[in-house]
């Protein structure tokens, strides 16, 4: 199913300035020439959205739009881990590594 | 590839007090009895700590803890996604729709 | 000392649409304008990039940034104070407050 | 009124280790124990903090409780601004300066 992460991941990389992304006609290319500091406000940005809208849902709000939020959170997770030479897939891998490890428990006894 | 997004959401589901999830031995469990507030400022903490491992990984820091950071920060999504009744197939979907819908650059112009 | 936070605080209420702040030439009333969301995504934003100045302090930058971003991240609480009806003299007397209850380390007995 | 910014901030510099703070005893003093990533994530946990209460304050919930988190936001920024060897009293007369130099509205010649 994640076949969207991957192809979001190289779209991203070929938005890098370097690989011939224009900043002028694209926004992923833009974030890139403003390099990490703009790459990491989004970041932390759409979690602060994320929560917002959440809280929204639960006062009756439309909790599509926690689906939405949580999905530009996603997307900027992804360019941010291209800024830093990573991708979707390793974050995957880690999250598989924690499940075989010890199961989702793991988390737990790593982070109590 | 993201077989492990859906193992990971119904391993989640599964953890939630009415689905039998015990609170003193799980800590999805215990985080899904505290609610809503506690699972967002998950949220946020995780990825305020993303940045600040990116920022690290930038001063010389290893960029292996933003991947670890990152896969937090999307583990908690999900855990906020399921609190919700969502579900991170939802958020592919979401992410596939604007890739449909006008590519990549959609973005831009949604929120620019 | 804090007679700015209170002078800040007036000419921030000044700037209220309903008393005559006008969006077209005042950041903070173009603030208010936009409402909750906007206000609250600052708040969320400034904190962010205190975290990075920070970081990036402790990495031999310049820690001057780090009084600009926590000035920010004041600044734009203060509008959020003043979008909700109140003001930084109750954060000080919430403050002082808690001093006269038990000292600085009510807030463990409270928090942990 | 803000001599409470300067005795916090006094008290706070005294709960340091280096000056006699005990982290079994003082809060404060296990906050400095833990270093720059544990205040810098308080303070993006109580960023976090502050935006739900203020959510919940819009949906019919008691708008104390953001003064109660925008406290705790403050408190932590001093923790922080203690850590990288700043006072409140700098960033106070750094939001003097900006009001001196321009107005209110050298902010937004200056972000925007």
């Amino acid at each position: 199913m994640s076949n969207i992460l991957d192809r979001l991941a190289e779209t991203i990389e070929s938005r890098k300035p370097a690989n011939g992304g224009d900043p002028a006609t694209s926004y992923v290319a833009k974030l890139f020439s403003k390099g990490d500091d703009a790459i990491l406000k989004k970041v932390g940005e759409e979690a602060v959205e994320t929560v917002m809208a959440a809280k929204d849902a639960r006062h009756g709000g439309d909790s599509s739009k926690v689906l939405y939020e949580c999905a530009d959170l996603w997307f900027h997770s992804i360019v941010m881990l291209a800024q830093f030479g990573l991708t979707p897939q390793q974050v995957l891998d880690e999250l598989a590594r924690r499940e075989g490890l010890s199961g989702l428990e793991e988390k737990a006894a790593r982070k109590e």
